[in-house]
């Protein structure tokens, strides 16, 4: 049996951040991080919208918040009794994550006995655009009690404000906030209706920032007073119309939709593990997170870094989409991979530009893609402890394996799924596009033969501006690669004159090969920098916050990285190397590498099930499954506050467990299961789609049996 | 008349680094600071010895500072009398430039009157080896006074100590000591000789550190006690004798050859203006230190960027000495010159190994070369002023433009001396391989037709890593013509090869055009860089001393440059452009230059003559020859002293009055004169060696005269 319970029974302030992250409820369309209903921005609140962007001012631009419509507290006897404010008798927050419910239980002391406060909420699954709340209070005395629940329009923001104009009203049974952003006049409209369970006098009060219902009512003893409120979330930016009227769906109702939606979506994704229910449990939770953040129902949108838990990385679209995330889907719901692809292929012009931007050709994608392909990456993505000035990093401009994960995204998909039409719909244009935009970055040296990549930066950030990088040269001739294959399966005049090109560079591209210890050097003279362990560099941090990357980071001129890098490729590649290669690489690099990015762990974890390492395969496994479980991630690069959800390794605990535990792969169509399992798991169950069919994978022991169902 | 003479006349103990270098003595084996007898390393004393190389531990190479003979002070009954402990009445510290000549006259008042030394000093230009000292007591009342005078063994060092072991010792008539270098077993030694002109208990305290002789007296009122010493310094280096018994060497004698040999020099280097003396007086001190330096005697040497007044710059030899200081020799004693260049034919293999190092082919020359061509620069050559840490800088790595330099002072020589003999003795050797080595950076994109150079660091030192640097790009392609004409006029079976290669390397680089405003970028993408003024950039310091360039320096993201960097490629190649390109960007460049380097000045000085702008020409040309007598240059990069004589600034003074003002050209091996005095100068009149010829120019307003001597 899965446990799908987190809870926490404690009240700790120190965790509101933390909390907001992983009690989070979301359905695509929104997020809503695990605050609780009495926060405002001072502690994180927010349901953060996908894909709606604007930039206030010179700041960042980032996603934007919705005025709240949960907001909600309560006040006895005149007194507001609220957290963190008001120090609890006891605290309970959860989240049902099998169902996707969140709920809070909070007891306070008042000087004539004890209140009881509960409230369970979901982000309805069933309709997208609605969020749903019941909230309960009690004493243990006759009081004066009064709930005050309305919208809070003077959202959070890291970048903001981002409403230049908030318009409020009312008409009693609705409340709404309609934000009005300032670059490009998107609305957000936040509406609520509220039904009570009891008699009691009802105003509404239109502040400036806020409109809130005032419920007045003599609270008897040990009674439940409930109110349920139906809020809707609309923007100006809707492709998708909500359904059904707030003021006549029952909570009730609503409720049993979402839950039923949710057994719909476990009913494929989930995944039991025998005898390990603490990995089964962290697993199931990362897929909880991926199917929260699934954009469904919509057309053409992607999944943010830190996914719908803020505006943390400025809500972009980063390659973990299509190098870590889009495996899941591609293997659960496949027409949601499709709508990640197809926000790339419909992107393609922000790529253009951006490729023209800097002299090059065809199309470089966005590091931080916004809406439209829209490069939201500043120049100085990180800020400088010591001086506080912003630093000039290279993410923008030289992390050019982002088309090449974009492509290697595609073809993951089509070779999984079998649907080559997407080809047509843009995808063969793109790939193309691609390969131009890779052939722009080769050269050669006067006196050799072959082509290079210079002034790069690799998965691993914390080494800026390197020559050939083992990683970026291999993709490059994949994207080469692939444009061949595709342009000579589906021939066309207008791609004929490519031939040449893409042979020719995917010929005489300098790809590294081992040297003699059987190790891939990560670029040019990395083997030439200082040798020296993870913690010795960490210990040469003057401020905990420092970045380690940049020109003179504590990492930068060490073999200390960041993240998996040569290993990354190996994983990706690893029909090109012996068993032995990556075996050597894998202990060569893991014990230099901080993963610092929580993209590292499960490529380390794939490699070690590929050269049958469970020493490394199962912590680094587990290290990805927790990410968001356990306290204490790298929360800043420099200056800014990084923290939130972490997708990427999520869908990269999957990627292990399915294609790395349970060995899953595919032959001409057919789904193979050779099974690698961590010494303590018994066995595994799951369903995978594989070619438009359902499979179920059982593996009991060393023996596994695949079923079409 | 010149006036010759360089004084202060009061005590100032904030001046003591900045007199050290502005009354430097030097005679090009060695250079005295012009600190004061009595003191010791505290107050930067040195006997800087030219060429004279050592590591301490892992601190930076530098040169090495002799045991200083010149240590002196006086007691009176029983008490110290010395700077700058002792606040003095009077005194009065003198250079006079003409015949090379130190002095200083101190009086302090002591409780029973008042009591005077004198000193006077040189470094003999006549007999390399050796200093001499009279030194010089008298009171206002009777006294018991004693003069303590010998050999300060325990030297000043920014990296060292450089002496592991000192011998010292005494034969009563002669004392000396010998420091035994760490890294290469050198020993330096200096060695003293004392006469008296007056009866003294003598005897001799041999130290640790210290070998003195105690000159005991009873001092008559007003009567000069003198003491007269010769000293001599030698190195296990040495290639040329010491001339002379220092016991039997009379002071006047050695001053009576010293001050010929000074007479001799200034013959032919001495400049007088009509209608500017402070102009004349700057531009005859420059020359003064020009002479002070030069290794006359030696066959292979060359000149460290800061001279030799000290270790500041690891005591290297930099581009400065091809760039800004040979056309000086070239054109007064050419002999120098060629010392300077065999210098580096004779380093051609520490050349080829640097380039070696890089994976690249030929001659990579030291960006800060020492003995054998050793690079003495290190790939942290600054200290961040906020960490403390070494900051990682290209300057070692990335200034490619190093060997171009190289080769453009060797052609300066070649064509003004008619030396076509040096070809043979090496120098074709080197041009060949500094060609290679040009080839060997040039890359071309796989869609471009041309040949680029990327990644380097051109004159302008705050901008790292730049792409197509214009200097960078047109110095190759001199040295790629360079090298293919010497094949042509000297063709030899072993370059026949290369001809094909310079062809395509020289017509095939990227040279940048003027752009429609007719200026020249100075890098890809510099002109997208904020354009901003340089007082602005100054105004975002947080420390003032820290470093403007590197990846996050003030100056880095912006227009504002360190130095001449297009200005200098005009300068150098104006017969390429017109009058209007170079004015346009001589405007453009100037506001933007900080004038950080001393090597600047005089570039923008030049070609301001050349576009007749005296408006920027005459204050560029000053600031450069009083670079050395103005107080507050820069002294810091980033917590890396940087303080000393600056011979390149010296140098350039005289380029732009020699042919820049007095606009001296050479057609077919005939001397020009085409004058472009500025306003106040009424006319100028100096020698000048021309195809080994000695000619007298005589500028008279408009007109000039040249005469065959």
């Amino acid at each position: 049996m899965i446990d799908f319970i987190l809870s926490e029974n404690v009240f700790n302030k120190d965790n509101i951040p933390w909390n907001g992250n992983r009690f989070l409820i979301g359905n695509g369309y929104f997020g809503i991080r695990g605050t609780l209903e009495e926060y405002t921005k001072e502690n994180m609140c927010a349901v953060n919208m996908a894909g709606i962007y604007d930039r206030a001012g010179d700041a960042w631009r980032e996603t934007v918040n919705a005025p709240n419509p949960l907001y909600t507290y309560v006040k006895v006897n005149g007194k507001k009794y609220a957290l963190p404010e008001n120090e609890p008798v006891s605290h309970e927050q959860t989240l049902d994550f099998e169902n996707g419910l969140h709920s809070r239980k909070t007891v306070w002391q008042t000087e004539n006995g004890k209140i009881t406060v509960k409230c369970e909420r979901f982000a309805s699954m069933s309709r997208r655009h609605l969020i749903a709340m019941r909230y309960t209070f009690s004493s243990d005395f006759e009081c004066d009690a009064e709930i005050i629940t309305g919208i809070d329009g003077d959202v959070w923001d890291i970048n903001g404000p981002h409403f230049v104009k908030l318009n409020s009203g009312s008409d009693y049974a609705v409340n709404y906030i309609t934000g009005i952003t300032g670059e490009k006049n998107i609305s957000v409209t936040a509406r609520d209706s509220v039904k009570l369970n009891f008699d009691a006098e009802c105003s509404v009060d239109i502040g400036e920032k806020t409109v809130c219902r005032h419920i007045v009512f003599k609270a008897e003893p040990q009674k439940e007073y409930s109110i349920e409120k139906i809020a809707e979330i609309t923007t100006s930016e809707d492709d998708f119309e909500p359904k059904g009227d707030i003021t006549e769906i029952t909570y009730q109702e609503l409720k049993a939709e979402h839950i039923a939606e949710w057994a719909r979506i476990w009913d494929i994704s989930k995944i039991t593990i025998d005898g390990d229910d603490e990995a089964m449990y962290a697993l199931n939770y990362s897929i909880y997170h991926l199917n929260c953040i699934a954009p469904r129902e919509m057309k053409s949108k992607s999944i943010a870094a830190r996914g719908l838990s803020g505006q943390v990385y400025k809500g972009a679209v980063f390659w973990d989409t299509e190098m870590f995330m889009i495996d899941y889907y591609i293997h659960t719901e496949p027409e949601i991979a499709k709508t990640l692809l197809q926000y790339r292929i419909d992107t393609l012009n922000g790529a253009r530009k951006k490729a023209k931007e800097y002299g090059l050709k065809g199309a470089y994608y966005a590091w931080e893609s916004q809406e439209g392909g829209y490069e939201g990456c500043s120049d100085y993505n990180v800020t400088d402890v010591f001086t506080k000035r912003p630093m000039r990093t290279h993410f923008r401009d030289k992390q050019y394996h982002v088309s090449a994960a974009i492509v290697y995204g595609l073809m993951k998909y089509i070779n999984a799924t079998g649907d080559y039409d997407i080809l047509n719909e843009g995808a063969i244009e793109m790939v193309i596009e691609c390969s131009e935009f890779y052939r722009s970055l080769l050269i050669k040296k006067a006196d050799k033969p072959y082509y290079e990549i210079h002034d790069v930066v690799g998965p691993d950030e914390y080494h800026e501006r390197v020559n050939n990088n083992a990683y970026t040269n291999r993709m490059a001739k994949f994207v080469f690669d692939t444009a061949l294959e595709l342009i000579e399966k589906y021939p066309s005049d207008q791609y004929d004159g490519l031939k040449t090109m893409l042979k020719d560079s995917s010929e005489n591209i300098f790809i590294r090969k081992p040297n003699d210890s059987g190790i891939i050097e990560q670029f040019d003279g990395y083997f030439k920098l200082e040798d020296v362990s993870v913690d010795e560099v960490r210990s040469r941090l003057i401020d905990p916050k420092e970045y380690w990357g940049g020109a003179y980071g504590v990492a930068a001129d060490t073999q200390v990285i960041k993240q998996a890098d040569v290993v990354a490729m190996l994983s990706m590649f690893k029909d090109d190397y012996t068993s032995e290669i990556m075996a050597k690489n894998l202990e060569y690099y893991e014990p230099r590498t901080e993963h610092g990015s929580s993209l590292s762990a499960c490529m380390y974890s794939l490699l070690s099930c590929y050269t049958k390492n469970t020493e490394i395969a199962y912590p680094m496994f587990m290290k990805s499954a927790k990410a968001d479980l356990v306290k204490g991630g790298k929360e800043w690069a420099g200056l800014v506050y990084i923290g939130g959800t972490h997708p990427a390794a999520a869908g990269g605990a999957w990627i292990v467990a399915a294609k790395g535990f349970a060995g899953i792969t595919e032959d001409d169509g057919k789904l193979i299961c050779k099974p690698n399992l961590p010494e303590k798991w018994n066995g595994m169950n799951f369903k995978i789609m594989c070619q438009n069919k359902l499979y179920a994978v059982q593996i009991i022991g060393g023996n596994a049996s695949v079923t079409e169902l």
